[in-house]
């Protein structure tokens, strides 16, 4: 039998991206970074302003080894040229352990470290907001208008690198079988948490009974995350 | 007719606080602040580790005016004493419009900067850690067996005031349906993203049949976020 999965490279290690804590639950397998980035659309992105973190939601996109995210170019956070955080994370439930100590969170996380750079050329610009267009809305960038040239001008689209990553994942019930507290008579395991996209909501404003695109309609029902 | 909300002050703001970017999505109000962290229960925690950025997801409880996280005491991210930054996000949809410029989310997110203080003395260490564990699972402080002093030592209790926050909220359809983009025969709407709590899954080393007390139990099929 051959391993079924595609074959990918670890991911690197050094000294921010080793995992210190709980490295029971890190990965260095490149395709758990991709699976999580595609999992989700919204990222923590992490800058340090005047030497003080902040750390601001916004949205991204993946192409191969490259994650795209955009804002305002009135953006503090999105200057590029400086060191950055993203992370994604899904949580996956409650680790209901039978002790308080051993409680804890299913998840799955991913954090990249590096330094950004702004998208100036206009057609990798135009590729890359497709990018992240098409990683939240699968089929919407050849359906709503793209930008014209006043738009682009006013986004700013950074990209980062994803050499420098670090993956962590936990899955599965509590760690205290196998101790004395196994012996407590206290219901012990997890709470699933899932996020599930709904019914699409029409804008008041369009003509009474225009419908949703297949691309966004189907997606109805199905998970995120 | 009397305002409905409880009676609170305002959000202070200063530099790091005030809205700069999408000021009309922009919140002043501490109920928002409250409603959107009681909604949750991890956070993403930006701090500075050798002059970079770090954001890492960790669970969260809140006290009145009061943040409270938590971890091992050899995490590099909960040493106190330093600049860090809170951001909880949840994320309600999709916000498809009728350009791709006008694109966005749907989203409840409090950013909380701050310097924590390493929690020491054991009651208020203890009072904490139920805050933590009843703000994720409520019940579960008076279900699961409580930490011993050993366990109490293991862990390192952070305590973050919510003096200096910022909330921003978006909510509703796509801007852009009073400009020349609504002649387009392109629909618009939203696309909400919900997270539910599943059926619990029993500790598969567990005495068979042992059921999931009714404090866990009853959240399946409830919101969450």
């Amino acid at each position: 039998m051959t391993d079924p999965r595609p074959a990918t490279d670890p991911l690197p290690v050094n000294d921010r991206t080793r995992h210190r804590r709980l490295a029971d639950q890190g990965s260095l397998d490149r395709a758990d970074l991709d699976a999580i980035l595609d999992a989700g659309f919204v990222c923590h992105l992490g800058v340090v302003i005047e030497g003080r973190p902040v750390v601001v939601p916004t949205v991204y996109g993946r192409d191969g080894r490259r994650l795209y995210f955009h804002g305002s170019v009135a953006s503090r956070s999105l200057t590029g040229g400086a060191p950055v955080c993203v992370t994604v994370t899904h949580v996956d439930g409650l680790v209901l352990a039978r002790s308080v100590f051993e409680h804890g969170v299913n998840y799955r996380s991913a954090m990249i470290h590096g330094v950004p750079h702004k998208v100036t050329d206009p057609e990798e610009k135009l590729a890359g907001l497709r990018c992240l267009t098409e990683h939240a809305t699968p089929g919407q960038w050849s359906y709503a208008r793209l930008p014209n040239r006043k738009e682009l001008a006013a986004t700013t689209l950074l990209a980062l690198s994803l050499e420098e990553a670090s993956v962590k994942i936990r899955t599965g019930p509590p760690d205290d079988a196998d101790g004395p507290d196994a012996e407590l008579p206290v219901w012990a395991g997890t709470l699933p948490l899932t996020s599930t996209w709904g019914t699409p909501v029409s804008d008041p404003a369009l003509p009474p009974g225009t419908p949703a695109p297949e691309h966004v309609a189907r997606r109805e029902g199905t998970g995120q995350g």
